[in-house]
Order: C-alpha cells, then sequence, then structure tokens
C-alpha cells in the first residue's frame, strides 16, 4: 500500500528504520469513498474568512514577511495560543515556551528526533498514529503496547510495561498517548485515569508525550477533561497539537511546547527556518475571529458523519463486525467478529474505490489488528456513507465466503 | 553574536557539528541600520497581491487544502517552475522532479543531511552563505575554499581541491557554489567558467551543488548565463532556488532538483508534510500573475539601493576600504585595506545600531576575513545610507586610533 499513498506521512511506519527502496512520488490515488486519512470536510474549509483574515494581518503586520520568520513561529499566534492552551486545556506556557511546526507531524517528528537514540524503549496506546509510529521506528525506538479500555490508557498495563523496561535497565524514554479522541480508537481517557498515568509517569520519571491535535473536534463529549500537561507539575509532559484539524492539513500548522531542555534541543536540531508566516498570519487572525464559530459547524458535519457511518455499518455490517462509538474526533475503528482479514480485503476494498486503514498499519507492535479496520469519517458526505459501506461489506465478503466455506 | 541571531540561520554556522548549550530564542533585536540578512525592502512587498492571488488560487483549487500536501509539494507550483526553469535558467526538468521546500534553507539542509557522511570532503567558495555552511558543519563536513575571482570561482583552485581530496582517498562528495549574485561576493560567474567547473565536476565525478537563489536580484547584468546545471548532460548538478528573495523570506517557499536517486532520499529523509499548501496557492498565483512585474519593481529598488551604498562608502570609508561593485543580488563586501579588526568591531556597531556579518561569518574555513564586511543593501532606504555607514565608520575608528596610534 505504500506505493500508493505518497500523501501519508503514515507510510514511513511500514518501513522500520531508513528506507531501503524508492519512496514513490507520485500523486494520491483517487477513492471515490476515501475513509484512509484524516481529512476534513472538503466544502466546509473557510476559505473566504482565511483569505479576510490574511488581509486584515497583513495590514496590521505585513511588513514581517520581509524578515525571516522568528525561529518559534510568528510571535502573535504563539501568544494566542498560550492564552487558548490556558483557557481551554488547562496549563499555562509562556508563548516563547511554544514551537509552531509543520503540522502536528513536524514537532511529533522532532520530538521524536530529540529523545530517541536507537534501542530506547517508548510505550503507546496498542493502536496509535501511524505517522508517529512511524518517526519512533525511523529512529530505532524500541515500541512497546500499552492495553486500552474504553476509557484511555490501563494503567496496570502501562505500570507492567514501564516495569518491565525497567528491570531490562531501559526506562522508557516516553509514553506517546492520545487522550481526547484517540486515533484509532475513539475514547476520551477519563480524568481520574489521566491522572493515574500522570503518576505513574512521575514515579517513573517517564515523561508523557501528550498529541491532542483532535481535541476540537468535540460534537458529542459533556466535559472534556483537562490535558495530560495540567495534571503535571514537574514540566516534564510533552504536548503536542495542530490546526490541521480545525482549519485544514494543507495549512501546514502545529504546536508543541515541553520543558525547556528538550525544546532547546528541539529547535537546535531544526533544519529549517521556521512556518510559513503567511500562512502563521492568516491563522492567528482567523483564531481570534472565526475559528470557534468554524468549529462549531464542523462539529455538526462530523456528528452527521458519525451518524451516518454508524447507521450503514449497522445495515451492511450487521453482526460480522462491533465498532468504537466514538464522542468526537475523526475516527471510527471496526473489528471484524468473523475472522476477516482487513489486511486482504483493503486491495479488494481499493479496486470497488474505497481507502481504509487495517489496523495493522496503527498497531504499536506493528502486526496486530489483521482483523480490525480505521475508517475516518470526516472526508465522505453522509449521504455516501451507504454506498460506501456498501462497497466496502462486498468488498469483505470473500472472506466470509472463505471461512463459511 | 549568535546569542543575539536567532532569526539567522546561519547562527549554526558558528557550531562546529551538534550545538552544545542552549540555542538563544530570544526575538530578534532591533538594529536601526540592518545591514546583516538578506531581508528584501519591507514598503514593496506585494502583501495586497498576495491577498488576491490567494483568494483566486482558493476559488479554482481550494478544496484541496482538506487534503494533505502532495509530498513534493502543491503540484501546479512545481509545474510553473519547471516552464520557468525551461525558459529562464536553459535546463528542462518535470515537475514530479522537482521538490518544494521551507525556503532555500530547508532543501540545502536536506541535500547536506542526504549527501554528507561525517568527514566528507565538501568544495565552497571562500566566502559563500552561511547558513549552508552551517548545515555543512552539522553534518561533518569537511568545507574547503575555492579561490574566486570577479568571474567566480576559479578552475585551478577548483581543480587542485578537488585533485588534493582525491590524492587523501577523500574525493569530495559536491562542490556548493552560488553562481549568479553570489552571497557574499557578489559575481556572476561567466559562461566560460561555468562550463569549465562543470567540465572539471565531471572529469572528477564531484557533483555541482548550484544554489541559484537570488538569480531575479539582476538590475544592472546585461546578460546572465544559463544555469550551471543547463551545461551538464549527467543530471549530476543539484539546482537549489527560492522565492525567498523575489517575494519574501516570510513565504518560505523554495525548491530542489536533483538526479532521481538523491531525490528520492532526500524526499526519503525529509520528516515533515510538505511546504503550507496555503502559501503555495498563493505563490502559484502570484508567480502566474504579478511576479514579474514585483520583480521589476524590486531590481529598481536594489539598483537605487546598492547606488546609495557605494556613495556613502565612499564618503565615509574612502580609501580605508575597497568594495565590490554587484550588479545585482543582495550583498556588497567590503574589505578594510587598514587593518581593521571587523570581528571586534561589529560589537561596536551594534552599540551604535548598525548590523553586519563580518567575513568570518562568510569564511569556507571559518576564519578568514576578519579584515571584511558583508553588508546586505536590502533593507535600508537609500536615504539612510548615508547615516548608517557614517555609523559605521565610527565604529570602525577605534581600530585606526590603534593601527595609527
Amino acid at each position: 500500500m505504500s506505493g500508493g499513498w505518497p500523501g501519508f506521512d503514515e507510510d514511513l511506519m511500514a518501513r522500520q528504520g531508513p528506507p531501503a527502496g524508492p519512496v514513490s512520488r507520485s500523486a494520491h490515488p483517487a477513492a471515490r469513498y476515501d475513509f484512509g486519512v484524516a481529512y476534513p470536510d472538503p466544502d466546509s474549509l473557510p476559505l473566504e474568512q482565511l483569505v479576510e483574515c490574511l488581509r486584515e494581518e497583513l495590514q496590521r503586520a505585513g511588513r514581517s514577511l520581509a524578515h525571516y520568520p522568528h525561529p518559534l513561529g510568528y510571535p502573535p499566534l504563539r501568544e494566542w495560543l498560550a492564552a487558548r492552551l490556558a483557557a481551554t486545556r488547562g496549563f499555562s506556557v509562556d508563548a516563547d515556551d511554544i514551537l509552531l511546526g509543520s503540522g502536528s507531524n513536524e514537532p511529533n517528528f522532532l520530538v521524536a528526533q530529540a529523545l530517541i537514540d536507537p534501542g530506547d524503549v517508548v510505550l503507546a496506546e496498542e493502536f496509535t498514529y501511524a505517522g508517529t509510529l512511524g518517526f519512533l521506528r525511523r529512529f530505532g525506538a524500541d515500541v512497546r503496547a500499552v492495553q486500552c479500555d474504553t476509557d484511555g490508557m490501563l494503567p496496570d498495563s502501562l505500570e507492567y510495561q514501564v516495569q518491565a523496561a525497567v528491570d531490562e535497565g531501559r526506562r522508557p524514554k516516553a509514553v506517546y498517548t492520545i487522550p481526547t479522541f484517540q486515533n484509532p480508537l475513539g475514547f476520551v481517557a477519563s480524568l481520574p485515569r489521566r491522572a493515574e498515568v500522570t503518576e505513574i509517569s512521575a514515579r517513573y520519571g517517564v515523561p508523557v508525550w501528550e498529541d491532542d491535535c483532535y481535541v476540537d473536534l468535540n460534537f458529542d463529549h459533556p466535559d472534556l477533561p483537562p490535558a495530560i500537561r495540567s495534571l503535571d507539575d514537574s514540566g516534564r509532559t510533552i504536548y503536542v497539537a495542530s490546526f490541521s484539524k480545525n482549519i485544514a492539513p494543507g495549512m501546514r500548522l502545529g504546536y508543541v511546547t515541553a520543558a525547556p531542555a528538550l525544546m532547546d534541543r528541539i529547535c537546535a536540531i531544526k533544519g529549517t527556518g521556521g512556518v510559513s508566516q503567511f500562512t502563521a498570519m492568516a491563522v492567528h487572525r482567523f483564531a481570534q475571529t472565526g475559528l470557534d464559530a468554524h468549529i462549531e459547524q464542523a462539529r455538526n458535519r462530523l456528528r452527521a458523519k458519525r451518524d451516518a457511518l454508524q447507521a450503514a455499518l449497522a445495515t451492511h455490517l450487521g453482526d460480522r463486525a462491533c465498532w468504537t462509538q466514538p464522542l468526537g474526533g475523526l475516527f471510527l475503528f471496526v473489528q471484524m467478529l468473523d475472522g476477516t482479514d482487513t489486511v486482504a480485503a483493503a486491495e479488494r476494498a481499493a479496486s470497488r474505490g474505497v481507502r481504509f486503514a487495517p489496523g495493522t498499519h496503527t498497531a504499536a507492535d506493528g502486526v496486530s489488528g489483521r482483523d480490525r479496520m480505521r475508517l475516518c469519517y470526516g472526508w465522505n458526505r453522509p449521504d455516501e456513507m451507504a454506498a460506501a459501506i456498501a462497497e466496502l461489506a462486498a468488498a469483505l465478503q470473500p472472506e466470509l465466503a472463505a471461512v463459511t466455506g
């Protein structure tokens, strides 16, 4: 699959260590029904607003385009983020403790590069974001899975994995977690669960690397807990998030904040001259003006898409599978109950115009999840879901024939 | 000086290998008269045009913002670049042979990362762009200087350095050159000189790494030669350029094209998800519409600034120094003839509100050029040049007193 998915940084996941062969540089293949990548709804991009916001910000501060950007990124946007994080995620940082990057991918890449030496142990949710898994493997990490339930990482499993690594003389370098609308499992880790994770992290001195990039996509959760970062007084927690999911991936704008020593190291190894000021200026103004209304609209659209997808699954996969019931975010995780091999099915689905990620693509151990599928519901329209899942079910059908004889 | 210059990627030059200490993350210090960094004229940024161009492109193609960008970068812009290079620099590449990056810095960084193992020999003009020098050193290159005259690299010196390295069993990995409006020396390498460099490169199998990012800033040269790339049939030449100098550094948009094997390697190691689509879309439309008129205006402004700077130097430094007579580009290189130490003078100049790069900052060997200064004339207004150089001359004065007793 990696050959056809160059828009998919997650392809790096498929390669343990530096790639041996050429990377496909061909364009993203058109998939009629794309459940594969976390695109937002293309019809609801706030394009005209972004243009107006760019104009307004340029009028105010356009001369700064003549400068090379501040190495941490456009200061007004970092100031906005600092205030936003304090107001919504429960922790305070200075604007100068924040580094802007290209989406959340670049910050995650830099954290991986800064933290990991080959052989270092990193813990992650048993199914997680393949892009970061790819970066971890690229830097030679030994990624170990933490079991989860619908409330998040299981503390016993986390502690077990930490202790096991410590017993080997290899205290984990970090615990990578997506506690809010986890990709792909969809859970929101509860506040008590976050506190337990924080406690284990503190007790063993293993930093939490918190990826919060779906936090704004809340359409049904009544009361999101604060960030894990807010529960940690030590400053050890690494916090990464992005505007890719609440505005658009094409903006390539995300951020990271962590302890000064790690931030210094990240800044030192960062090889580029800072994110596009042009983009950061538009995003800053949009953040101040239209972002929240846009998020509200996006949430309503996503709720409708999730509902339509769940209805379509019930209709076409019925009792062959079960699936998560996410209260926000972009992902629904399906588990086949009839022995269907989703890796094999993915090829057949692609020929039917349906794209999705098999569970193996998201597995911390690289191999689990042949019975699972990650479906991103951000792209397809609600009225397309039924047809899309009908095609998917048909693609899964040969497996059913094989199993039932 | 590195502490105060975080906007200056070139600070990496000051560190041989990975930095040992914290990197300053403080904001760019205000310098009343800034000859330090290659900013364009802040009053001539095409801000309103960029906004309109963004709007037009979004109307045409805005839905693509919902996608993660093509890993090579926005295809229409690469198609435009392929046509532009064929029309103006004399060589043909496919759009898919081009990778967009964050300014020219990111492409140069990736080329360095892809090519260089610690200890590898890389040849460069005796004074050159400090940003790339920093990347070369960071990856452990052994950078060796090639002597130049006003016509570019001296072929005898180039061949000497190549042969010397070969005799050590260490054929150079590349020759890094800025043949058009060289930073800081200002020369435009003639066509015969480019052909000689190409011949030596071919004969020894040492690729030319051509950085052409000042090529559009031609205000007085009657007939720019084609790119070195155009003289090389082997495809060995690496070609990097950027929109930082013809639009604005804040856009962070540049590109590289090289042989397929090197492009594949660069794409494989590139850790981020592609340049901001948002920016690339605006730049694409602007390239199709207003870019050439903007370049024409910029050229006229730069000519006036260069003229004013040269007049101010004649007035205030007179026979204490000599300086280059660039026909384009952004830089003028001053050589003090009275023993003035420009590294020491830089501190005094900073306290007088004047910022510049001592020659040592640009030296391939890291130490030459204590008698030289690089003055970038892009930022200060023509009517400021006299006052600026008066301050500079005064800052240089204590040295004169020290020398003449």
